[in-house]
């Protein structure tokens, strides 16, 4: 089965870009991971808040999607063959299953808040190890958390208590 | 763990409701599958026909999502709680993975004629069965097969031989 | 006052053509009301989730009243003359007026559950009468049964009590 | 049942607030039925003008929808609740319903200009009486019969005879 | 000449496929030929209504067009190869050429009428056929056929007489 | 007053732009008259027949003026300044007052019909004079005539009888 | 020759009607001509500033052209025939031809500055007369000035000198 | 530093007109600390509805951003000089802050609707002060209020309480 | 059977109006068929290159409908009866049916050269017959063989032989 | 009052949360003033080339709004409450009001120039501060320091004088 | 290296399509060169009126470059290679480099005027050669030159002086 | 000849900013050249898979166009004149003219393959020189490698072979 190909970008070296590749392969489970549970939210919330969040959630599915197709190509720019196969990812993958089905809003939001977290501090650990040798693959990385992290402020907004 | 409404469509009775929806959810991770296949194929795809079969496949994704989205809402619609997650997928599912990473236009497209004649056939098997109680959901997956059928058409029309 | 034509659809038959429309005139009463019915909701739903209700109703409204244009025009193809009237309707229909005015989003869209409840088991009906005869209707009818279902599944989502 | 607010706009007085919206109502009356009459007309003209007068009232009705939107929010505004039930409308009303079903472009051209006049009389009435009082409600209504006023122009240019 | 592919739509039987397609081919040429009179009407009709049916025409051409590709695309998703040519149309229909030139709108009206009765007469008698072996086929006539009946009662409004 | 600047366009020779320019005026007066008249049948236009010859005359007028901007910056490309003042266009014209206010259809169409007669003999007249001299202006009145030619036969085949 | 009808606009009474309409012809013709010079001078400006002043005219005219057309419906709605011709507009105005042809930014501006102020004094006379009388045409005018008001302040803002 | 032009509107009175200018200008200080109060609440809401009041800010903000743009724009129409600058609306405004940061959706849209009380009472003040001089500001107030009312009742909807 | 009107364009004598049709209605069955041919080949077309040139052929028959339409039209303009029906096609073309159903890329490529150049060599010709006598005629046959003769590019393009 | 949130965005710890959001504040102040400032100029500036600046700068006021939201949300997102009130603005500010009123296209462009160079060199210096701890924010001031350079390079290029 | 075909456009003769597609060769390096020429001077262009001339270009630069696409594309039609490189346009064009770079308004409307001069003089003599052999080619080549000539008038309106 | 101005971006050094600018010349004659020769390919490109790489590369164009147009107008912004003229391009370009004319297209491609490597090899230098004094250039180049690098994909992505 081929994965690699002769080739990486002009300049690089085509060890580290095997390398990175590698990096972002993890990344692209985690995203491809993250555009099914928004839309597994989207169809199981209840309650009162119903259609704000129900509504919500589509942007952000649709902008997670478009992170999954920027990192794969970025993968197959590097050299490598991307995995967008569902059986790798549940195999790979360092995390578990989402655990609600029908649920509230606020018990909802507030696992969807977790697997925020969990996805923005991996991106942020990639950063600072590609940034010396890839700006491009940095770029592209801070992008995607500028915009994951606009998301997640979304849901905590509605999570957040003011003390009085 | 909650799964079921206590409520299905009107004039169809909750145990209907329930059996029909458990036979959607094997719908719904067919067609998540699918989605997750042609945007590897979309990655992985390589050779002279390349730029033609990478944009082809881009609005065969775009319309299966929305299958997925509408099988979803119907299961929530008759009153169960549909199942996004790639565990329950990977779990529940009666295939396996794609088996094709970077692979010329020829390969790869022999191998989505399968995966599409394994989701029809399952689909209009459904078909069948459900048209006496729901023609609802019998009316939903006649629409999908018909979308279905013609990529596949598309697909059959790269690889089909003519005898001189 | 002339209410019929001398023709019907071809292949069909003058007397099943006007049986139909007939049957036919109920439901467009029907949907009238509902599209008036969603439009009062609209403006007199006050509280805590006041404007994500208020813009919920609105494509409903759009689309119901595309409802209403569709079977109109199937009366008048089928040879008869629909009724758009407020008296016609007031007088013929088996139901009441929607029975609250300024109330919380709660209780209106626990009034509206029972208002789709209402229309889709009427429509389910007649699906099962019209089948055998003209298929064209039915296919008509099961298409906006599938959009006022998921309409109520909205409507159901926001009421829905999850037991912890 | 609640069907006003502790509130009116401001700088108006609550007694005024109140009389207005009494007055708008009957005035949401007349556009609701007007928007049902002319869909009404629209699928029971024929003849050899068919197709343009058809296709002429559609934007009649679309911008009378609009109208009824603007009253009844305008209503709401003055702290009051709307009422857009077909069955208050029938009890309320000071008019009978449409007379016509099937008949030719010119019988239904006469009928609907006698509607316009109606309606138009008495917005230009309350136009005289809400002016001093709140001249928000004013402007609202001298737009209204602005577009009235042409979508009659309309129709009395296809009913007009020419002395020689 | 090669005419039948390998395959048909899986879950068919290949025998099935080609008696459809077969079939599928008359609907073909029928509506070919629909698309080229309605065009012929659109440049003779002559007389006091000429704008308004030459307008009416354009869309009911644009619309049967699509049911054109619609049939001849399901024809090869069958494995059969369709025929759009004019030397197969003329000599295999089972009806002569619109009979009028330069003709007024009540003449071409009259014979338009005709010529939708006679396709839409032969749709639903194919329908009727083809239920039980491809609900897939079944469901593309029945959207053509309410299609089609809408556009005839267009123009039967136009020709219809209302007694007094 | 300056009328005439020191360049024309390369290639022509000054004294042609002149006269070319001088005879584009003519036309000039001719179309922005045409537009005037236009609109004034657009409003003035009664009867059975109104609102799809109301319609019908609103691209004319667009075009036509589109007409007029084409012809004035043509002028002033040449090195003239283009006249569109109303007093200038009465005192030089060849041609009076369009003679009809409120008219049936076929009294204004009849008027429309000489009226267009006379703007396309002169416009053909023009193209034979400067096809020599400067194929662009010559081809850009071919394209004028060939609309208006067009619009022309929109109105003919109103008044047109069919002999039976 | 017919100019007007037997009607006026409901409420108003016949002879305040034609006397508005009356008044309204002036400010018809006034509009009309308008349009033509804010043409005339968008071809024949010339200078430093060119780009900028020819294309700040066109938005002008085609809202000015708008004013033309809701004026004239204006006057027909109101039951008398509205005149858009040439000829009438140079017999009946009380203003003389604008005076210049090719020349600077600046002195086309100062011209156009007085065009607009003679427009807009005439139209605030009309406002004061028919405010008790027709709100309706009251309220267009009002709108009218507005939109005129502001043009002339952008064509002030060019001329304007600031003294230290 | 130059504050006045030597003009204002044609049939004014420069005197009138500066007046009219100096009233306007407190309005748009009103104007432009709404629309930056506005957009600090977007940023600040906090609490289960947050994402249905964060976007119903928006097409406010908008709308408001429109109206200051028109007061300005009014100001310089009738000769003086707007102030559009922060430290001059501090200076000259007769009301306080916006008191929260980061709060509950219920106190945020409590505080909104007094702020909007504040607007529109002086709004309508200055309407009646207006009304005799410059019509045309009148009316454009008028628009404004009717908008601001609107936005208002979206408000006072979402904090109304409703007696049982 | 009417054919011909009693007008032709106006300049151009009844003789050569009605000559001209009739050498413009060979092109418009050319034109007719090329449409239905072009059709065909995007159903039959087989092959590793399959997408690319399905896709491809979509705007060609695109165009040449709206070829079809224009001439047609300027046929009627020019006084006669064109005639779009496919018997009268069949009966009157020179050329045979086109040979291949089913078939590769290649083959039917290579046949469509041919039927490109057999429509553009007559076409050109016909430019050279009306050239002196229908300037409008002649350039709107000189724009469709642009068109076609890039199309045919486009078709050459893919069967060219490089030698090396 | 509350002004900051239990958390940060995720790896990046809470104390630097607040200290760049406590530095982000201040670019928000001056963002927020910028687009006061270019709305004030919009309506101030006058003279010969006063159309085109008075355009030039609405893109420049809507994307530097666009700046003003993204550095609010940015701040909520660190879990800081940004500030967007004038008062607030005007007392934290390290700078005076913009010192012009109606002035030259000149005068106000110099002044312009002054103002972009101290919002971009205290861009440029946080730049550099937050680059280590937090590239997310470093990337966003990167990309609002490139537009504002880009407006700056207008502003230049209309006061930059040529030596000859 | 292969630089013609075996084919040129039908009905042409292979001779006269290489002559004419050599000739083009001239023209398309000359069209290039010029898209080039406007981008530079969009860059390089200072002064008061920058902001107007600087928008002025870029629809020119657009439309040459679709002219520089005509043409190539032409060539390509009529079987020979065109040339888009700069190599091959330096070594074979008959003119120099664009003398300016950082210039006021009024220098580089000067020379940019000089070079349309070049370009169109050289187009027009093509159109006198071409004109008999391909009516194709010169209907192209008119087009163009249309499109030149306004757009150097627009240049000339910047320009030119009044002589008072 | 001007050639730089008084100015850099503030807080740079004028020294800094000359010497960025002269660097990015170098890449602005390398993106001018590409753009160029992606059309010089879209022309001269032949075989079976032609239409999907001479529409492939129109994409490609309009970005690498929009790249030049971003590193020249920051040319600009850092006070220094860009060269867009050919000539110049040709005298201080490193590389030659592309070598092909019409060729197959994987001749191309493997052509094409080579250009990209060499623009995106020093694209990638400049980014490590100019990240340490000007971030916002280095951020502008990383965009566009990233862009380029993913068209070299596609590219690539033709001519791979896959061992089997």
């Amino acid at each position: 089965m081929t994965k690699t190909a002769d080739y990486t970008v002009p300049g690089l070296g085509k060890e580290n870009g095997e390398e990175i590749a590698g990096l972002l392969q993890d990344r692209l489970h985690a995203l491809n991971d993250l555009q099914l549970v928004l839309k597994h939210v989207h169809w199981n919330v209840v309650g009162p808040n119903f259609i704000g969040v129900h509504e919500m959630l589509d942007p952000q599915t649709e902008e997670v999607r478009g992170h999954v197709d920027e990192v794969a190509e970025r993968i197959a720019t590097l050299g490598s063959a991307p995995s967008g196969l569902s059986g790798n990812l549940v195999a790979d993958r360092r995390w578990q299953d989402y655990p609600l089905f029908k649920a509230s809003v606020e018990d909802h939001l507030a696992e969807l808040d977790k697997v925020y977290t969990g996805v923005i501090e991996d991106h942020r650990q990639l950063i600072s190890k590609v940034g010396d040798t890839d700006p491009i693959t940095e770029d592209l990385l801070i992008g995607q958390v500028k915009a994951l992290e606009l998301f997640q402020w979304f849901i905590r907004s509605h999570v957040e208590k003011i003390s009085a």
